[in-house]
């Protein structure tokens, strides 16, 4: 694909790519936009030329829907028209007829703020690693079996707290709370001693079901809009105290990082990959049928010193058979849910996603670059995860970091 | 307190009590109302004549915050603005000389239709009542203490979908998934077999504060608006086979119904009473403090006979506590968020607020008026929860009913 810009093939943000996210220039209302190389369009602004020139015809008024604070409006217009204004945005920036009207609309990256991308309406998190699974199973629960009975029959999930979901950049204060370790007598209470990450990809929904239907595993992927990157940051000592019965809660709920980007799930075409096998055991009719996962490779940096390259091609459950699992008890869907895959990890140490994991709940501390040591994070620490994923022709399709830096506790 | 409606001093809903909601007449537009005896008060339409009448002084225009499509914009406001709101509401209904303002904006019950009062933003549910938490507890771990360790040490909680909460109402279609006895060799899939329903008061949460901070239970009710009756229900099946590790998820997203009306905590001073002791084990510093329950009446209806009457009085954590506890690692509140006390049960077998425990499992079947008897729901069954608390000079204040009817699974 050529393109007017100055962007060269190889960029991982080309005219193959072009994720949406939510930007602001100075005082200037936040609105939709779409990243181009190290630019961001304005999308509503170039929108509303093409429509007062009569260039996007019948079907909705993206102008309007573009110039909003949150993709939600545009979420809720489903695949059809997402379909349609790719292949307009994709029709601008390649053929060079369209150059004067749009080039005013592009704005550097370095002269605008990013916001959350989406309104945020339920947010839920998967689990659909095996070998976090069983990596977290060995840690928490030592006496039973890796996996719990469940893990291959259905993909385990739980509703996670979408208003503290914040942009990558958004600094994270240490939590505070209760734990207690299995020897002592009762639990004690301060900041967080074992605060962690989690490495994710999270998949944004659009398009609104209702209360009592369901969405099947062929159908989901019109729901699917697109991904970001997701960082679940958990503090283990809080999560451990407090997670039986009822599931984790304040180990969780006190942030969660998203990519300022949302990847369309249409440019990630040459990156699917079949799940692995499903047949032992075989999943129940309402699980199967024809869904892929990616082939997502993934870095999680500490303070710039590479910990960890999760690959997301190992995920035992495709992101249709959660949107199937999520919807098969008749929940509805809103446009801005927001559904995460569980911790990325492999088999191999160096491609787990998570401390906890990587070093073994402490035991087995990293070296960074700097000489220091890390079990958990320390105040000042920052992460950043990246990930690129197969384009057409060669190319990467990079996904938009997400990074944070813990602030000591309050 | 004399008015000049013609309501009794006893109604339940007279105008010591005077809860919110969301109503509309024919096509217009919903926008917030406030019951009287059994009419509802357009306290958007009131609010403009007594802003253009200088009735309503400084702050917050409570005309254009009521004249919305739910509670949120008023929620926002804070404790401040819903004292002086409450004040000048029962100032206008009592005082005859806004009669002739006020009383063309009152509707009888029978021409509105009632909506979900709020935009819920983030809901968790509790899981308070020490009676409820062990009889589960025996009936689904009969292996493991009653009470898990960490119960009396903090409110345990999870979040739960806030896209299926539904008004008071609404039919419930009955969830379809997977479910595994003990003694089957794999799970099956189909309509949950054991739809059960879960009594429980639920709060509504206003004025949102910022991620990182706590809300101290000194603090609490700033934040908290008033109270709703919720019915959580609840498929014991899919819930018994998902919910280890990481908590209930399909066996409770499928709808949880609230009340239309949200009584304010002010109209509940006469109820206020200590929770039971906490004292083996004391809590821990940041939950403690003066944090008060209620003494809420509750009935539960199955098709007309009532087969429970679970008393609120016993719960063991306060609301207070519990929103200290959910704040208390830095998770950020919005108004619209709800969170109920989970299940509602006493010691006695015709208190309790689920029919897991009312009949053990489905053991000890229930009979009805008409002869028949139940283990769980079935199809067409309507669950009706009501409650009433003491109001002040001998009145009661009776909760908005949450109800909801079974529907086929589909």
């Amino acid at each position: 694909m050529t393109t007017w810009l100055d962007v060269p093939t190889e960029h991982p943000f080309g005219v193959h790519h072009l994720p949406y996210g939510v930007f602001s220039i100075g005082e200037g209302s936040p609105r939709v936009g779409v990243r181009v190389g190290d630019q961001v369009l304005d999308a509503g602004a170039v929108a509303a030329i093409g429509r007062d020139a009569g260039q996007v015809g019948e079907g909705p008024d993206l102008a309007s829907v573009w110039q909003t604070p949150s993709l939600n409006a545009f979420l809720a217009l489903g695949r059809p028209a997402w379909t349609t204004a790719r292949e307009w945005l994709t029709e601008i920036l390649t053929d060079e007829v369209h150059r004067a009207g749009v080039e005013p609309h592009l704005h550097s990256l370095d002269e605008v703020t990013l916001h959350l991308p989406i309104e945020v309406a339920d947010y839920v998190d998967f689990y659909a690693s095996e070998d976090h699974a069983s990596n977290v199973g060995q840690i928490f629960r030592p006496d039973s079996p890796a996996l719990p009975p469940n893990w291959k029959h259905l993909p385990i999930g739980y509703h996670g707290r979408s208003g503290t979901i914040v942009v990558s950049g958004t600094d994270v204060v240490r939590p505070t709370g209760q734990r207690k370790a299995p020897a002592d007598a009762a639990p004690s209470f301060g900041p967080s001693i074992r605060l962690d990450i989690e490495a994710e990809l999270g998949y944004v929904v659009g398009g609104a079901t209702t209360l009592g239907s369901r969405v099947s595993v062929e159908e989901a992927e019109d729901h699917l809009f697109g991904v970001v990157l997701l960082n679940d940051w958990s503090a283990r000592d809080i999560q451990a105290w407090e997670y039986v019965p009822l599931g984790p809660f304040l180990g969780k709920s006190f942030a969660t990082s998203i990519s300022a980007w949302v990847t369309p799930l249409d440019a990630l075409r040459e990156a699917r990959v079949p799940v692995p096998g499903q047949t032992d055991p075989p999943v129940l009719p309402y699980l199967a049928g024809e869904a892929t996962g990616f082939d997502i490779h993934l870095e999680v940096e500490l303070n710039g010193t590479v910990v960890s390259r999760p690959e997301y091609s190992r995920m035992y459950w495709a992101p249709a058979q959660m949107l199937a699992h999520l919807t098969v008890n008749g929940a509805s869907l809103r446009s801005g849910d927001l559904f995460a895959s569980g911790t990325i990890s492999g088999p191999a140490r160096d491609t787990r996603g998570s401390l906890l994991e990587l070093t073994w709940n402490g035991t087995e501390p990293l070296t960074l670059a700097d000489g220091s040591s890390r079990g958990f994070l320390e105040d000042g620490d920052t992460v950043t995860i990246t990930a690129w994923a197969p384009g057409p022709d060669g190319t990467r399709v990079g996904l938009g970091e997400v990074a944070g830096t813990i602030q000591p506790a309050r």
